[in-house]
């Protein structure tokens, strides 16, 4: 029987994955599709490759009190707009929230899924987390619960592709001409994902206070995260690359590999690839992670969480490989 | 019960998205892969994204007459390799070749899989068509078979990205720093895809004699295809878009669109977009196309022409929408 | 003694080229930057690489009717924008409209510098030819001139960068990601640049009627224009390439090449390279034509035709050799 | 009177960005180009937009020791193959090594031009700084030399476009469809590039051990380097900025800026822009440099030493604005 979910922000990014991903999944049916600035669109006209079974949906307007009979609402909206919407979606309808309004808030529990698969099962309200944490979480949750750095010493060096800035309607910001060839830091000393990822670190790491430096850069890509991490812990490569085995063994997107991780071997998959270096002698460890931003660091594990929170196995329409080249 | 399946070339990008696609396909299961340069390397490591079924496998040495027990092997080799070795393929073993060598040659099926379905359905050898022409060929089947437009003046103005090149080892020719940002014709006034694209079009025309310009470019993307084609026919937009929706209405990856075709609504999937603008008074007819060149104009219709040889339906394993963004 | 130059229209694609060649100019002195958007930045803080000389002039807001103390003015504004504004401009001031809305028009002289610069020396009011055109019309004109092909029927295949299509500023229409990756034909059988390109086909053809189809493709790419033109005409490669070696013989900014021309051999320049293939049998004849679209296609013809008309050397500010990888 | 140079390795990227400035240098005449792969062709059929004055020069065969009179050569040989050659260069010769081989060599100079101009005036052997350094360090001086950071705790994330990796001659590494949309990083713990930063920034530091970590990473882009260095110090922003200002207040191509710098904003030009952000609480600088690492990281810094060692003014033919979009 399927179970029969909607999207909620379809013409973005996150939406446009979640729709891929949805379109594809063996238990889902896609019943409903909102989006601002396209309701009233045949959904084909908005995505001409969509599949034959929903070329008919049409792309309706945003309204929480008017939902048709969903099991599960898949809700990409911009940060800022989607606490106030989303709690007057009705109860009996499971939320998994890819924007990042309910990140470490009450009633909703955070949804890492390849850390903490057991918390999410039961829950009715998930918190989908950020393309530049869900990154460096999965890379440094082996490292932090098994001691091997110090929580309070963390150097984050993340890159994403320009599709993790969104769509950018209404500017010309991330215009082509002008981002290709280009690249950038941004956000410097503050960006509104070092919360999630502190709040996170310290749950892993027992309590202890986290110390973090962030600094995200924009690179002239479409897709594609990196988070290149450097941590303080006498250690050794092996013993890093032996911890993330064992917390990953039967974790089913979570790859580790002793060669340094490249984007297009994760791009449009949900995996998660981790890798590290580290030299004992300067107490030096770099931890280095890939994602797909909008796979697994949006609609990907947004998918997996709902397999999750609906009794499915947690793979089902996640196999697809990575697309290569 | 699963269809046991090889891929010989297994290391380009021709080999490479046969093995992402039947890797998520239900029916087959992949047993063999060999590969020149990497034979001996674990599969894992030369795609640190494969799925973990297939992590154990290991890229052999090609060797026609030391196959594991196959049922279809797939076979993506350099233009002039395939011919002698695949000779010695045992008879039992069914043959897609991706590679340019059995097209329109004796014994073997020219596998154009969207408009002559019917004709590969017994066929135990199948020539894949060219990435140029199975765009050509699918977007001026419509028009050819209503006899809107001449066989014998058409002029075909093509753009592939630059993983139809091939991988090119050994060279810098298509290295990134030179072929970024530029755009450039080749092969002009003779192209190694031209005479099967004549033949084609003759057969499409009851014979009558095609006649041909064909001037393909290099563009500075990693996939995607486009044909632009002018043809002489006093025609409309609305008679060639109902010629193509007619042909076309019950084949599941050819889609009409009065859109200007865009490779990216393709890319990743065995779709393939037509469209047409036609002027009548100037007797005008534009044609376009776009397909992803290693899926509908590789692998994707490789694995299509296998389903229809293996008597499983045509779609199955490649329902998959394309990748957007 | 310098020569007191100013830019509208500084923000955009055009002014910024319009600028870079004016601040490395021997005889030019920028001393006024006008632009919409960004009226009141000081130069530097929009172009941080400004020369230093330059670093203290702040972009005024446009007003035609307080310009300061200018011998030529460049005027880069959208189309539709400049008729009425410029003819506000005092006679004194020689004007290069680098827009689209002075080509062919009475009182302007038609600035296509490359074929007829002597028309241009003693004009004040200069339109620039538009990027397509420019392309198109310096790869015919030697076979139009020399009658090696027939005016009534010539079809335009054109490819340009999507700094091509300006800075769209207020859509995400060009954005990084949905442009990136992606090739798509636009404007199919009607393109504002039609009719520039018809009357001056006709003028160099001696007044035969021309008849031009003319497609125009986005690629994703940030600079360069490459036009693929077929025509016919009973000719060899030999005698069309001996043609344009002829007409350009004296001319320093196009170059006739017997290789497929490359979009990135031009980069950053003012360079128009020209090449030819044709098949006498066939009356076939492929020209074919690539140009900096932001350079010889906008900014650097510019500066070529203000050279012109203030008695300078042709090539003065503009011998700067591209811009490779 | 006209300086005479040469260049060797002239069909490489930094051989070409050589020939791209020394074209267009008002003091410079190229006599002699020499390349491996390339010998017997003539320079424009190597680079159709060379200009006119050099259409003639065919490059020659590479041997020291059979050069014609020349003033300067400029070396661009891969590392590890300049020593031996260039010892048998005529002493009249003055050298710029582009390569590697001569950084913190006895008998050369090491040419890091914006902040020890003094000491390559009378120099006759030059070592141009690699890419990764001349970045790196013209970004921490300021706060090494005002001691604002901690020379012993310093972690450098580099990041470069492809035409940093070289031509690669002969592999796929860097192939079009493998690296674009791609990121990865490389050469973790160990880079060739280490010893001469650590080096340079003891002596910087008047003699205090340097503690480096340093990670480069290769993104999809053909030009560009951006260092985001974290370092250890209790100062402020506006100190950092001051160092800065005060530093280079009378060099002409680094220029402090207070945003984060793009590597677009120096594209094609000698520049390098720096910029800085401090939280004294936690005792953290986060200093940011970008170049292009073919112009200030290669070709123009090489330039720029030529004209010290030539008692030109430093900035002779190195004025021009970078190219945007």
């Amino acid at each position: 029987m399927s179970i029969r979910v909607g999207i909620v922000g379809i013409s973005g990014f996150g939406g446009g994955e979640a729709l891929r991903l949805i379109a594809n999944h063996p238990s889902f049916e896609l019943v409903y599709a909102a989006g601002e600035g396209s309701a009233g669109t045949p959904l084909i006209n908005r995505y001409p490759g969509v599949p034959h079974k929903l070329a008919g949906l049409v792309i309706e307007k945003w309204d929480p009190e008017s939902l048709p009979d969903l099991d599960v609402l898949f809700a990409s909206l911009p940060t800022g707009t989607s606490a106030e919407a989303l709690a007057r979606v009705p109860d009996s309808v499971k939320i998994i929230d890819i924007g990042g309004d309910h990140r470490h808030v009450d009633g909703w529990t955070y949804g890492l899924a390849d850390v903490w698969p057991e918390q999410i099962k039961g829950a009715t309200r998930v918190a989908n987390p950020g393309c530049f944490p869900v990154a460096t979480l999965n890379t440094l949750a082996p490292l932090l619960t098994a001691k091997l750095i110090e929580p309070g010493n963390i150097v984050i060096d993340a890159k994403t592709g320009i599709s993790g800035a969104g769509r950018g309607g209404g500017n010309s910001k991330f215009g082509y001409a002008e981002t290709n060839e280009n690249l950038q830091p941004y956000g410097l000393l503050r960006h509104v994902h070092m919360p999630e990822m502190e709040k996170t670190i310290e749950k892993m790491s027992g309590g202890s206070a986290a110390g973090l430096v962030f600094t995200p850069h924009l690179v002239p890509m479409t897709r594609g995260l990196l988070v290149t991490i450097y941590c303080r812990g006498r250690t050794t490569t092996e013993q890093c690359l032996d911890a993330a085995r064992s917390c990953y063994a039967d974790r089913p997107f979570v790859r580790v590999t002793d060669q340094p991780p490249q984007t297009k071997w994760v791009s449009g998959s949900n995996l998660s690839l981790v890798s590290y270096a580290a030299d004992p002698e300067r107490e030096l460890v770099i931890a280095m992670g890939v994602v797909d931003n909008l796979g697994k660091g949006a609609a990907g594990h947004a998918v997996q969480n709902a397999n999750l929170i609906c009794g499915l196995s947690e793979t089902t329409g996640l196999e697809g490989a990575p697309v290569w080249p």
